[in-house]
């Protein structure tokens, strides 16, 4: 599928992301959509891990085992949706090689607290905000409607979680802090996939 | 309380455990409830910690990620039900120091695989037989009708967690071999418990 392809974009991205997903990544995407549907899988069980971390580190923090527990679950709920439709389409979690993506954001977060946390809060924010994005864009554009479906349901919730960590960021941060930070962080996390990696993934 | 008051002891243990607990124990927790109570909150979310873990590092196992995930989801779920009855009380999750009884045990932990596997079911059945052990004696014995209530509920599903652990045992390993390597481990948690560690835990 060439790049020029005209794709459907007719919902708004979270407007924290400070630049959309190219066209080639969704050509990518959509051409190896078993790959990406794996991957996701992936992304699923590495979300909750994450989240439970982040409670584990700060466990004396109010209201942070509270908010972030339902998240683990609900990243755990999508997990075994995803995991369903890999078995039905007759794979299964074949491990995958991760893009820098990930690793490349994380050394974004300053490792002297309080910054840390409030790093840790925008940079699984702005992964929630992308992974929303790009299932927007699958859920609109992929030829196969079981994944439509699939993206389309999960979307709404990676939108939420986002929503989730902005008001952990803001309830324990000052808002110019939370935005100017925001906006550092993700002009990093929208040049990180400014180069398409070659192998297709949910953030290549 | 001395140790030599008569315990109620009305429902049969896991047939696994070596030894019983001892009344020592049993009057040091009922003595420091909330600390116990704590504790036990703690122990829920390491329980999710660790099969979220072992769902990672087994990722090609089929059958596997689905049997550990509605685990982590319920040890979230009883989490969040202890944290609840915890700020009831006008407590929060105050970070306790844990007894030797997780780090001994997982030092019995075979270095290499598929002992490896094998001895991580056990040793997390283990820990939850020795769970609902204990919740059945707290939730018999303890004044406190919250925490009989709450103690009697989660112990269904302590010992519900042991028969997952075993059945996951017994699916990938030999009969004579599972039943030989457990009761190796068994003795052995029974011994570390054979001394009662000054702080009142859960585990101690």
């Amino acid at each position: 599928m060439p790049s020029t392809i005209t794709f459907e974009r007719d919902l708004p991205a979270i407007k924290w992301l400070a630049a959309p997903s190219s066209n080639d990544w969704l050509s990518q995407a959509i051409n190896n959509p078993l790959e990406v549907l794996i991957d996701h899988a992936h992304c699923e069980r590495k979300a909750a891990g994450a989240a439970l971390q982040l409670m584990f580190r700060y466990l004396c923090e109010p209201g942070l085992a509270e908010a972030l527990t339902p998240l683990v679950k609900e990243e755990l709920d999508h997990f075994e949706k995803v995991l369903a439709l890999i078995k039905m389409k007759g794979r299964y979690l074949e491990p995958l090689p991760a893009p820098p993506y990930g690793t490349l954001l994380s050394k974004e977060i300053t490792k002297v607290e309080p910054q840390r946390m409030l790093d840790s809060f925008l940079v699984a924010g702005l992964i929630e905000a992308r992974s929303h994005e790009r299932m927007q864009l699958l859920a609109t554009n992929s030829p196969d409607m079981e994944l439509r479906n699939l993206y389309a349901e999960l979307m709404v919730s990676e939108a939420r979680h986002f929503s989730l960590y902005w008001v952990l960021a803001n309830e324990r941060f000052e808002q110019k802090k939370v935005e100017c930070r925001i906006n550092e962080l993700a002009l990093i996390e929208a040049s990180i996939l400014s180069k398409l990696h070659h192998q297709p993934r949910m953030h290549s």
